[in-house]
């Protein structure tokens, strides 16, 4: 079987509204995503038009990985500033702001400081929708940004929502760009015709497209070959049983599933050239937060002589959080782990684990492979 | 709550038909194990009187953990035995036995070479059920060295299928015997109120009674103190989220339920005193087969400086095999993994592990804890 990434779907996408959906006004931005917690079985995408929704989206994993979930973050910054420009204003109090009501479309009744009260408001709010990754941070952070520059520029609602709409495209593409050069760095790495082991989804369906982890076996089995991934099941979400290998074997890469407790076995038969993992922050002394179960992988490529690769774009890397203590470790829901709970029986579910900088062969990045304690030289660089 | 074993139900049994069995020969022995695929929301008991069956629940596992598949392997014997001795001689021949139609009631017609052949093939048959736990071969030998030895004593059928029976009784009471021992020589290596992580599981239910590793932890808790027990699930079969989490809750010890992936992030923590595990085999330099995920446990508590302890009878040593490498690792069905199967996926299903002798901190046996190095000397001590 011929590779081929472009048969794997596109995860999430900003559009405007046309006749197609005439319940909603035209030119309105819409938000599609994939539905990955409907995968591997169901192909199902969702449209969004309330900001609101896009938090619910990404606290139920229907929209998850670092890169997939800033842009999720930054589209609902941009649908937020929609409902702002494509209604009127009333009753705009700024001590109460009920975001049902506030409507701005009559720039002659624009508010630029209640407005960004909103704006900001709203940017809080999706923040908080997943603690860990820091990209949902970094894309929040960006509009804000360029929301206040336009305030100050004094340009208005409407205006400000099409820059938002327009940054959320260019976010868009410029994550698969920077997948494809995180990629062609990664590849580089990589024997020939290499076994690769990966854990959770760091896949073309954790990003606009292509992948970070995954954008290097992509890269590679265009170019050197690549034999073969061993995909962790990767509990208890199952991102690896349920994505990594529905989009590997849909791109043509030949994959095999294991659960998770299998990596040592596999791992101790001598047949993996390379751990590659995803990361959903990166302190600044190199230490990695990224899925529940990746500290194990790293202690155990450690072991086995194995190198260990982390594929991130720079803006997973947090300079504001010296090392790994200071990264907040999401906690979520039991009912993950077990749907019937039994008497007695206390459950532990931590979506994420911290591998220390020392751990870590190599942090492929847009810019390069780095060592894990000078990832901070990668965001300036080139 | 206070900690008690004996709420924790039997596994397994030998008892003879009486008249609640109407449709069972009287005195005709019946095999009555706890359907631990049921477990934890149904107690369910199954009642086996053909020997053949005992095959299937061994395959199914519906009776696991090496301990008590030797007791069934054993069980299975002494049905073949009792339905040689319980019906007619029928149509003998040498070369083409029918199982399900020798019978040798009739003393005069005992045909000692015929009945040694057929209880051989049977024994064969009950050790090819499983292929990597020894306890099943070393069951299986030892009824077949009682039925030599009866045969060559001028024993028939009868009296030979009586023996086999109070053998099997003798065992199920000198495994909970053993497993006290075990648990009295493991509970000395831990600290007061210890913590300790635990995969699969080597509790009661994988044994007559009171289990090995758990053995410790239950001896521990009515000792020194058990503050905690972390629970691996245990993918893909779940025997960590089914049995030790229902058996150690029942016991009334504290219990958190993680997934496999999470055991790195938990001794990162500091907070695990010790990683005790049971064992299928233990090869004569003292590598050890278990459950799979064993291997990466002790990986990773080598790397956290966490002692890795291994709890067996000496009954699983298997000092026929030199090395880990001699060990056959039984590959299970796919479907154990994952249900609907994803096309172009392949599955890797491996039931066990090799964990080298060198990452074992002790092997803890009924005559003491030992070097893994040094574990043939247990046999002989004390």
């Amino acid at each position: 079987m011929r590779v081929n990434v472009e048969n794997i779907p596109r995860t999430i996408m900003l559009v405007r509204s046309d006749e197609s959906f005439p319940q909603i006004p035209n030119g309105f931005p819409i938000l599609v995503v994939l539905d990955q917690t409907k995968l591997p079985h169901v192909e199902d995408r969702i449209y969004v038009t309330d900001w609101r929704e896009v938090i619910d989206l990404v606290k139920s994993l229907k929209v998850r990985g670092a890169p997939a979930i800033g842009i999720a973050g930054a589209a609902a910054m941009a649908l937020r500033a929609a409902e702002f420009a494509y209604a009127q204003t009333d009753d705009l109090r700024k001590d109460e702001i009920d975001f049902e009501r506030v409507f701005v479309i009559d720039e002659a009744a624009f508010d630029p400081e209640l407005y960004l009260v909103g704006m900001e408001q709203a940017g809080r709010m999706i923040k908080r929708s997943r603690p860990t990754a820091v990209n949902l941070e970094w894309a929040v952070d960006r509009c804000m940004k360029l929301v206040r520059e336009e305030v100050a520029a004094g340009n208005g609602a409407e205006a400000i929502a099409e820059k938002l709409y327009e940054l959320v495209c260019a976010m868009i593409v410029d994550d698969e760009k920077v997948n494809r050069a995180i990629g062609a760095n990664g590849a580089e790495l990589l024997p020939n015709d290499a076994t690769v082991l990966t854990h959770c989804n760091a896949g073309s369906l954790a990003t606009s497209f292509f992948g970070t982890a995954l954008g290097i076996v992509y890269t590679a089995a265009e170019g050197r070959g690549i034999k073969r991934v061993y995909s962790d099941e990767t509990r208890p979400v199952g991102q690896g049983v349920r994505l990594t290998t529905w989009e590997l074997s849909r791109a043509g890469v030949p994959v095999t599933l294991i659960c998770d407790d299998m990596a040592a076995s596999v791992m101790s038969q001598g047949d993996v050239d390379a751990v590659i993992v995803g990361a959903d922050r990166i302190a600044a002394n190199g230490d990695v937060a990224n899925k529940i179960g990746t500290l194990g992988l790293a202690v155990l490529a450690r072991h086995f002589g194995i190198p260990f690769y982390v594929a991130a774009p720079t803006s997973t890397i947090d300079v504001s959080t010296p090392d790994g203590e200071g990264i907040p470790v999401e906690v979520r829901d039991c009912s993950e782990v077990i749907q019937i709970p039994i008497e007695g029986v206390d459950v532990h579910n931590p979506a994420f684990d911290v591998t220390p900088a020392s751990l870590v062969t190599k942090i492929v990045t847009e810019n390069g492979a780095f060592d894990a304690c000078d990832v901070k030289s990668s965001i300036s660089h080139p």
